[in-house]
């Protein structure tokens, strides 16, 4: 079946519409500044199950996950709207007035202003659409479309946390206070995510293509190299993986598998010229890999092997 | 069971949120402009029906409504973002790529750029979030907050179309070439709606205070005199009804009904002071009444009495 990836590289072409395709759309603001702004749907059943989360996390996880793109351009969150679509049967609960409270928390925690949205009623499922807008200096956007050759590829932070954290809601596990210590992190990476801190630093860095890993490493890499033309090689002995995914007792090749196609850590995906990247020397980041010229080939090196790697992240269609 | 309307107004006071609760949120874009930008929610089987309509005229219509709130702040839209979830059986068939055509029919026409969205999976129905973004000249968007007692009360054209096509629909009848030409027009009127294009040009007169008419004229007009502070007395005879509804051999009760509390006519309710009145004589609006000091009384003259006139156009809770 077609991805919902086709599908929108499809009509970008047929229309020629040139802004659509990465985390955020660039458009001007005024003479020094540009606006990027973004969308993000949760669907529940899809995206969420209302058993396995609390209103509050869900309120907070749908602000952040748009405020994980607008990391991914470099740019600093401004404004937010927020349209949501509540069944009967939801309405008549708290859970609209707590679902806001964790979404209004996490707005005042980084001085985001909520200026709209709106509420509608649905037949039977909660639906979010999520919008955030913020700015970046007129022109320096990091886009997915700026990695070259020769490039290195870093990431922000260990992976696999949150695609652990679906595993333990999977096996039955729910958020309380009495679970242990690891469990509650890796829950709390899935239901309650914070986006990565770090975008506006690694735009003036010079970062030359920056993503964020919503969909999971081995398909944001091949949208990152696809945008850009280019192909890359990266060492599985470098990818850092959760350390708390340990309680899971799983083999060494699950929690590789976990890292690398799990998707939701909204961690970011870059890239940074060789001559750049020792400026990153002080930053919590990784490098796994370097760009190469080879477009499309997207190969990861494992136990001295060389092996091609194929994009196994989250698809809806 | 507390209304959409309560649940924003209760945020809106308990978080200080200053810019929500209009058409659109008005925020500073450059010295000379300022931004609105509003999103809008449609919902199979709670906004449409995918029986009733076809995916060219959905995808339109997804657009129209988010234009109408730009028209009703008096601005020029400039570019849209779509988010939309989809089930996988719709998704399989040709749907999705029909309802953007449609969508992006209109966006050309009217020169406004698609710059982003989302493609989500649903369960089981279709969800739309549409965004439009506009501007407008700093600190001239019309609010709804603007109607001063004395100002006279207008309509950009007849009210009751769309109401009155949803009753076709709900009678079993369905757009195809073959239906008589009133029938295609309310038809019409429910399924492809279009913005009013008099909004710009209703700002430049001094429109004092301005909502779209989407949820109908009682309620949409009882909003306005809410955030105006302000009552209104209107007069039934003046109210414009579309001609073409006489074709259901209503009576005239049940057609001023339609035109009262029907909704989704999509065409704006604005209020202009006295003096600026006479510049409206060229343009194809009427005058339906007055703005009282007395707030929150809202009645209207029906052959030669004064009643009390009861919000009664759409709510989803």
């Amino acid at each position: 079946m077609r991805s919902e990836f086709d599908f929108i590289q499809n009509i970008k072409r047929k229309f020629g519409l040139g802004r659509i395709g990465d985390d955020c759309a660039v458009l001007p603001k005024d003479s020094k500044t540009d606006l990027v702004v973004t969308a993000d749907m949760l669907i529940e059943d899809i995206d969420f199950r209302l058993e396995w989360t609390t209103p509050k996390f869900l309120g907070q996880k749908a602000l952040a996950v748009s405020l994980s793109d607008i990391a991914a351009m470099g740019g600093e969150p401004k404004w937010a709207m927020l349209s949501f679509g509540v069944p009967k049967k939801l309405w008549k609960t708290g859970f609209p007035d707590k679902f806001f409270d964790g979404y209004h928390r996490l707005s005042e925690k980084l001085k985001i202003e909520i200026v709209g949205g709106d509420v509608s009623r649905t037949p039977d499922k909660l639906v979010i659409d999520s919008i955030v807008a913020g700015e970046v200096p007129k022109g320096h956007a990091v886009l997915r479309s700026g990695a070259k050759p020769g490039d290195g590829i870093f990431v922000t932070g260990p992976l696999g946390g949150a695609a652990a954290g679906l595993v333990l809601l999977e096996r039955g596990l729910r958020y309380s206070p009495t679970i242990t210590s690891w469990q509650k992190t890796l829950l709390l990476q899935q239901l309650q995510p914070l986006p990565s801190p770090l975008g506006v630093e690694l735009r003036k860095l010079g970062a030359t293509a920056m993503i964020d890993l919503s969909d999971g490493l081995s398909s944001d890499l091949a949208h990152l190299c696809a945008a850009s033309g280019v192909g890359a090689q990266i060492s599985r002995e470098n990818i850092p993986i959760e350390r708390k995914i340990s309680g899971l007792k799983f083999t060494d090749d699950e929690k590789f598998r976990l890292a690398l196609n799990g998707g939701e850590d909204f961690e970011l995906l870059f890239t940074v010229t060789e001559r750049h990247a020792s400026r990153l020397n002080k930053l919590p980041v990784t490098r796994i890999g370097r760009i190469t010229a080879d477009a499309g080939r997207i190969e990861i090196l494992d136990d001295g092997v060389l092996k091609a790697l194929p994009a196994s992240g989250f698809r809806h269609f």
